[in-house]
């Protein structure tokens, strides 16, 4: 079955975009996702890339406004989050025994959902208990594992593994040795997908 | 009529893409073209944006590959220029005369045609006479127009226009209040300008 790999960051804003269509268009064109979380400041550093742009540029105000327009557009609800940007560390952690465990679209697409229909942010433990909830998890299992010294490690080589892959954004997609970057990117990364076969 | 204004930077690399496929794309909504070529370096400067991400890094590279990927799923030829980035300031004076004189479109096709399926670079003297031809236009008549104080003084007075629309990069598309970034916004722009109406 063709797979695509998807690595996302939680605090990215565009992954919105994808988190909530990735399901539908993949079930579409009978693709597998294969889920990677990652965590983007570790990444940024290490790949030598300079601050995102200032929270006050054009480019800012640019972004919030395009991705409402992108949301309507695509017919997705959207309430901007009041916070921004927020500390996704933690969710990225459980996202990623998640992804071990075969459960991370469940989780993510409620973290997601939470955050940007209805201003439950991602960082807060009420976003991560129902997103746990959501996908059948008990918290009391799932966060000790989460911050375990094996997860964290397994963390600092998700890092190694997109640069490795020559990823510097979120949502980035990989199938075979090809990289498609953005929400912009989602329905052609798909299609290439298809196109390599099993 | 729709119209769109179309914000040009004559350096930038997506808008190849733009500049292939707008003309075509506006005849079949049956919206104007309205060409607004402006020069990035002293915007970037005026709104305080650092530097362009670095030529050695994974985001450039993966720049390159994405507009060769897009460029063949568009149908476009494509031709990887020899040199990046190009002196693009004596095409831009040049572009702001068209504009004003109603020629834009040809010649901004042509010199994007050359540079990028041909290698004849924008910057050079061979790109900007055949673009010139192409527009059918005198370079003896318009390369003094475009060298004019009045005209410099028009292309620093487009930096201003552009930062009053929230501009930062090319190619860009103004709709009455609404500014879309990006050739993946192409479309979404054109759509916009035809559901403005007149």
């Amino acid at each position: 079955m063709p797979t695509l790999e998807i690595w996302l960051e939680y605090a990215s804003t565009y992954s919105y975009l994808t988190v909530s269509r990735v399901g539908a268009l993949a079930r579409e064109r009978g693709v597998l996702l294969d889920w990677q979380p990652f965590w983007m400041a570790p990444l940024r550093e290490q790949i030598g890339m300079g601050a995102p742009f200032p929270h006050a540029s054009s480019k800012a105000a640019y972004m919030w406004r395009d991705l409402e327009r992108r949301a309507h557009t695509l017919g997705l609800p959207y309430r901007k989050p009041e916070q921004y940007p927020v500390n996704s560390l933690q969710t990225i952690r459980v996202a990623l025994v998640a992804a071990r465990q075969g459960w991370c679209q469940a989780f993510t697409e409620e973290a997601f959902r939470l955050h940007w229909t209805e201003g439950v942010l991602i960082g807060t433990e009420a976003n991560l208990h129902a997103a746990l909830g959501k996908a059948g998890q008990d918290p009391a299992v799932v966060l000790p594992l989460a911050s375990s010294p094996g997860n964290k490690e397994a963390l600092k080589a998700q890092t190694a593994r997109a640069i490795e892959r020559g990823i510097f954004g979120s949502p980035s997609f990989v199938v075979g040795g090809e990289l498609f970057w953005g929400d912009d990117r989602l329905e052609d990364a798909l299609d290439w997908a298809v196109a390599q076969g099993g």
